[in-house]
């Protein structure tokens, strides 16, 4: 096999076998095939596509470049659960003690942000002393004593799709759904999970802008599933404005502990939350009945297990516990600056990239894999759409480090809020559930 | 400006600016835009393409990017002549002491072959002593001394298009006409011609397989040279057999030799490089009737002008003049294997590129950059299109140092002939000469 030829044979819209894909990765992985190649078959795909199939092999190859996790006697029952990343979306920092407090065993494997948006892990490092950076064989022991585990991406897992993705950022080949479709279930596969649940975002703070391209992905994703034998679903969510009110690192955390108390029971957050574990918990077979699904979930909530099981996962990690408690034991931000709106009426919309942009400009995310990020900084929301604010009430709050930069964040701030007198229509979080390519189910 | 941004705009099918052609090629000699972006964007360019002006904005960034050949008071006048290459294509050797003689200045620069074609320079190196690895500097004052050089690429000429020539062939981005036109334009220009001739081939032997590509070529060839203020003129011809008998090193010289002696007065070989000099004498307004043109070169021929020429350009480059007197004082081969027709008939075509391929397997060409090549092999054909060949008859020759090489190479020489009874009606050689755009003269 030539990779000349395999360039060749995608540029002219011919598609590939099995084979050709695992020569193609694992030629990529040895240094056979030159980044060079690899960069003009990349641009070829983005011009003349993959089918589903050759999609699904690549996925199969990247997977497998490196380890995969075995969970054996939990092999089967694992569940994992994915999002395409947006602005404030600290559902797996509310999900995984959630599940877990109802017995079900979940391995998350986070990627640290790059760009507008923090990663999990970040958020949760702003715990002192939560260590993510576990090895395979913890990973394993913990889920296994404990039901859930949240670690960072293992260099070990899938190192194909690692050296791929930088590649990719660098020839501005990220835009395929074929591709992206493949990087994200590759890391999927490799850690072990086998029911995994889709959280596709679109919208302004997405990479996705339109909900057609997020059911396109979804759909896609959905269909690689049934070739490789993996339970996907794919829930197609909005994005226009950050989920819940907190944007940032710590405040995140602190946000997802005052779902898991029981403090806060309504609004996109909560609704996210509880319609994922919901999916989660019927597709397994636990319950038929989404109105008995969430009475039990609530009662996890009230009856303290949610947060119990938090500390619990923080304890294990090697984090202090007693942040669940005593929210000053997370470093504290020098400055807490309240910005009152300057109109009266309903907030219409809150601009997610604007709010992203704002938190990075303060600190809260990194532009390149290497830089620090500040865990204390960043962006609580007191006014969300829909709701009626008062000329000189506050909006929104920043933290922050820097006087500087203060300035500068609470100017973009001001531009992501559309007020006036019209009360909004509410539209729906979640634009569809996607089962099967042919299964859509609104909600 | 961003390469990124640059890649993404030839992925959308936009078009680039001066400025951003000349910041690509240029950062990319610098290894500022690394490999894998240059070979993003090539792929790019293969599918969006690039305009007339962009293409010839990149011929220009291509041609400066190192040095460039000035003949200081010959500038205006220098003569430079292509071929897109093709099997026996000896016109070059031919052509260039015929014009030396007739009093026109001609550079010629030329490659080494790669693949299925000899070059040039191999072929003249077959000449004991011959050098063509000359400075800038030499090769300007042989011009000024001797009206004419043959030299090979010097490495300090248009590098960029050598660099990006070596991704093209990693990344199979070879075959846009744009990227094709761009690498033979930028170094003609870079070589100092102000006067260009393109002999543009299509066929069996040639990279252009139609007649329609090779107009399409020629016609971007000749706009670009009037975006850049160089007198360019194209002339299409057919590739189907290989031109004059002879194809190989030496052989190729000794048949060139014979014609510049005035022993081949008819066939292919004499008739291109009499319209090519015609069109060259007339282009620059030296004659305005074809006739006239013809009976001037004729005689440069009939005098031994032109073979005289041709010895003193021989010794200028240190070569033993006596080769042309004494072909036995080229390196001779071991076998001379006469082998003959099985059928009787008329040649209806030889198959350039079988032909290519047999010249190769005995050694006459290259695979690869660093192997060395057998200028002393070679194959001669006896009969050619529309001549009669009696069974037994010799239809070609074949020189060869090796027996095994020999056998294999007969093979593919004998399914190169097509013979049957009918006399084959004739083509034309020349199918189209390209002034400009708008201005074909069909022949």
């Amino acid at each position: 096999m030539k990779i000349i030829d395999l360039i060749e044979k995608k540029k002219k819209g011919k598609t590939h076998t099995k084979e050709e894909i695992n020569y193609l990765v694992n030629s990529f992985v040895d240094g056979v095939v030159v980044d060079s190649q690899m960069s003009a078959w990349l641009m070829a795909v983005t011009f003349n596509g993959l089918t589903e199939l050759e999609t699904a092999y690549l996925t199969e190859a990247l997977a497998y470049s490196g380890k995969v996790i075995d969970f054996e006697e939990l092999k089967d029952s694992i569940v994992d659960k994915h999002s395409t990343g947006g602005v404030g979306d600290k559902v797996t920092i509310t999900l995984i003690p959630l599940l877990a407090a109802a017995g079900i065993p979940i391995a998350k494997i986070s990627d640290r942000g790059i760009g507008h948006a923090a990663g999990t892990v970040d958020k949760l490092e702003s715990i002192p002393g939560f260590n993510s950076v576990l090895s395979i064989d913890s990973i394993i022991s913990i889920v296994k004593e404990h039901n859930a585990v949240i670690a960072s991406q293992d260099e070990n897992l899938a190192p194909a799709d690692k050296k791929l993705q930088a590649l990719r950022n660098l020839t501005t080949t990220t835009d395929n759904i074929s591709l992206i479709a493949s990087s994200i279930l590759s890391k999927k596969i490799a850690s072990g999970a086998s029911n995994i649940v889709l959280d596709v975002k679109y919208g302004s703070g997405a990479f996705m802008k339109t909900p057609e391209e997020a059911v396109s992905l979804s759909k896609m994703m959905v269909n690689i599933g049934k070739i490789l034998n993996k339970k996907i679903l794919a829930i197609v969510t909005s994005m226009d404005e950050p989920l819940g009110r907190a944007v940032g690192n710590s405040i995140e955390v602190i946000e997802s502990m005052e779902f898991l108390k029981g403090n806060i029971k309504s609004g996109d957050l909560a609704e996210l939350t509880f319609s994922i574990a919901k999916i989660i918990l019927m597709n397994l077979g636990l319950y038929d009945d989404k109105k008995e699904a969430e009475v039990f979930l609530s009662s996890l909530i009230d009856s303290g297990k949610a947060i119990d099981k938090c500390k619990e996962l923080i304890s294990v990690q090697g984090g202090n516990p007693d942040v669940v408690d005593n929210y000053d034991k997370f470093e504290l931000p020098e400055f807490k600056i309240e910005c009152e709106s300057k109109k009266s009426g309903y907030v219409q919309k809150i601009n997610a990239f604007n709010i992203a942009k704002a938190s990075k400009i303060l600190g809260a995310s990194r532009e390149n894999s290497n830089d620090k990020i500040d865990c204390s900084v960043g962006i609580f929301l007191n006014k969300k759409s829909g709701e009626y604010v008062n000329k000189g009430e506050i909006l929104y709050t920043i933290y922050s480090n820097d006087e500087d930069k203060t300035r500068v964040a609470q100017k973009v701030c001001d531009e992501a809020f559309l007020i006036n007198d019209n009360k909004p229509i509410h539209n729906n979080l979640i634009y569809k559930i996607i089962k099967t390519e042919d299964e859509e189910e609104d909600v």
